[in-house]
């Protein structure tokens, strides 16, 4: 029997991107649309699924990973809404209902690093995971859960950037640029962060910077919080910042320092290359994440 | 039809409970056991299982609920078997056998923090939450997540007090009890931690003592993270310190400050009083966790 035709929507702050396909090796279609007015955006997105009808057929479920906050109470009558954001013009816009009404399939929602997360636990690092937590650091710090097959939510979804964790030695004059909390650790060791210490992103930091110590004391810590609460088969560490080489092993390292041999598996020995990895999706991992949640609509 | 009759049996460093019922309404009896060697201790359980079968009845299933860490791996070889413990004569302590041999039927086992959550899911104060984090604070802090009505585990079960948060200010000079971390909330809050300090227990210090700020302050820190990890619908806090009138005040009013209003939504308003809460099974938590997990097994 072939597989079902899938619509996937990674909407982020800047572009969106849609995919049509029955899987990670079959993509059919893809498109990247920028991120301005709800409107004029959301109706791109539905030309473009009209597109590939007519070419491929209809999608069976659709799964939207998007930005946050997201409403995702099941019981709420704003399920699939915006929650108050940051970006201008989208607070409140209903992200599940045009796609709905323009094919009346299933549609699926759920954060971005949930989709990112599923599709890890799905189709790459953590294939098969009853627990796997996956970190995206970028402009911002964000995490979701995987717990048995199952996006992690509850009140609302995670917000795991969010945390407050000891300052390095010596950066306690940093104030950090968390809007809400000043010095969670978004505040101290995102993108956004970097920015405003360095003046710089982190891919422009040389490999001998000592900003790779500092964010991978910062990140450890997170790391080490989703170990304690979690006790996780594998974290995944994903987003633009991640990508700049000195930063994992400075994060296994850390975090290694911060365990101190308290749990002892054997997982968690040596210098964690099992425990703390990339996505094995890459960059795909957002886009194939919302493919995720539209197999899981399914 | 008659509910079945389960077996629990609660084991904590100084005393073994064990309970025969059909439910926390329908208890039929008990009993304590002090904790001494592994191999008396284990026996007595046997031999009070024996004595009520004769009165009760056998037992469809047993639960147990006890201090770790243990090897909860199901694929393990030493399944249901104590990990290292500083309780001298228990490491590698088998606890599943005894009873699955003298008995034939099965035998669930779970940390003492995973059934009492579990109890307090299925008959206290988190009836039907989709994600509930139960907390103990005593000699030690542990906790234990239940979602979508699973105990949470993955590589191990979680080890939620020995997470690291900032230092309440002016407590920097404390390096904590943590024989692993020192520091860690465990090493900062415990009940270890007080006597270390103050050199006195929880409960003989006066209502208007400056350890219940600080002690909210490092507790919410738990509570914090677990929000932002998780986002339960409750966080329940169980364990004798927090048995003391002016700790869950404090807990739930840093907790507030921390998250800075930073989660819009209406359980995470004003004092918290329906989110930070104390176990509604209170003392009987953890011997009803064992029978909760003995009706999961069954």
């Amino acid at each position: 029997m072939e597989k079902p035709i899938l619509g996937g929507v990674e909407a982020g702050g800047t572009k969106v991107v849609c995919v049509v396909g029955r899987g990670p090796d079959e993509l059919l279609a893809e498109e990247r649309i920028p991120t301005t007015t709800p409107a004029e955006t959301l109706a791109s997105v539905v030309d473009f699924f009209r597109a590939t009808e007519a070419q491929h057929g209809r999608c069976t479920a659709f799964g939207i990973a998007s930005f946050g906050p997201l409403d995702l109470d099941p019981r709420s009558p704003t399920w699939g809404c915006l929650r108050q954001t940051p970006k201008p013009g989208w607070e409140r816009t209903d992200l599940v209902t045009p796609l709905r009404k323009a094919f009346g399939t299933p549609v699926a929602i759920d954060t971005d690093v949930n989709g990112a997360g599923l599709a890890e636990v799905l189709w790459g690092a953590g294939r098969g995971a009853g627990c796997l937590v996956y970190f995206t650091v970028g402009t911002g710090i964000g995490g979701g859960a995987i717990v048995n097959g199952e996006p992690l939510h509850g009140l609302s979804h995670p917000e795991m950037g969010h945390i407050r964790v000891p300052y390095y030695r010596g950066d306690e004059t940093f104030k950090g640029t968390c809007p809400f909390h000043g010095d969670c650790v978004e505040g101290l060791a995102s993108g956004s962060a970097i920015l405003a210490r360095w003046g710089t992103p982190a891919e422009s930091l040389p490999a001998d910077h000592p900003a790779w110590e500092l964010l991978g004391f910062y990140l450890a810590h997170l790391c080490l919080s989703a170990t304690m609460l979690f006790s996780p088969h594998i974290i995944v560490m994903g987003g633009g910042v991640m990508k700049s080489q000195p930063l994992l092993p400075a994060v296994r390292r850390w975090t290694q320092r911060l365990l101190a041999g308290y749990v002892q598996l054997s997982t968690l020995e040596g210098s964690l290359e099992r425990y703390i990895v990339p996505p094995a999706l890459g960059d795909r991992a957002g886009v194939l994440g919302a493919l995720a949640l539209a197999a899981r609509a399914h």
